[in-house]
């Protein structure tokens, strides 16, 4: 591929809702590279979907396809809470972005995270707000993110 | 009131669920304690009351009601998110937990905490998380959280 097909095929690269059939195009070996995340049978995964969809607008769980190989290289979920505080105001929680280990450097991060604050700025939302590593906090930085408070967790299991 | 009355007050004081009626008890103004809330329209109220109603056990509010006063003393909330990892599991977010200033130190915190992550884990999370200040870790701490990451953030307005 010379640069000019190379550069046709990176403005392809769309990003656009999860579908179900991307279970079969590699969608859960991609959250695999994030964290846990066992083989999900496909009525666990149907389910699932559906729980999701139900939200609407409240709850989006985005992807990029690679024309080429047809395998979800990149995804990102975002949900709008409901508050009472900043007069009724609503807040976007970005979550589980991740972007596949060989397509790194295609700026698919940027898309992903891009999408998902445009969602949450056409819901109405105030703010955009998301839990990361300190090793990651330059890549957010990048995307007009700034470092705030800490997260503290409470495993269950 | 002597010390014998004074332990049945604090044992009284349990927490349920925001009700609508919580509004003409102060529900906002001790909101606006943890952050920008202006005043807001009994419509308004109601509208974002019934919205988050709307998610059942997904989106809870709850309160502590001072049976002295009548008044809304402790509040805080958690919503459930729906995840493809962790075996299509959930976590719980707490969010917007605030004691009044003049009934501190008397483990109001406490319970709402405690009722909050209780919720959470009988939704099958296997984690709640929260974002806090560094002022507020120690806090945290005592109830089992523990720092995990870094909270950034975006602001539209």
């Amino acid at each position: 591929m010379d640069s000019s097909n190379s550069l046709i095929g990176e403005l392809k690269l769309q990003v656009r809702k999860l579908e179900k059939s991307d279970k079969s195009k590699g969608f859960i070996e991609l959250l695999q590279q994030l964290t846990v995340c066992d083989s999900i049978s496909e009525k666990k995964f149907e389910e699932r979907f559906q729980e999701i969809n139900s939200y609407g607008n409240d709850h989006i769980v985005c992807v990029i396809e690679d024309d080429q190989s047809g395998k979800i290289i990149a995804t990102g979920s975002v949900f709008i809470e409901r508050k009472f505080i900043r007069n009724c105001g609503k807040v976007g929680h970005i979550e589980d972005v991740v972007v596949d280990s060989t397509a790194r450097g295609r700026q698919l991060g940027k898309k992903i995270i891009g999408f998902l604050t445009d969602h949450a700025h056409s819901m109405g939302c105030y703010k955009v707000i998301l839990d990361c590593s300190i090793e990651n906090k330059a890549f957010y930085e990048k995307y007009g993110f700034k470092q705030k408070e800490i997260q503290m967790v409470k495993y269950f299991s």
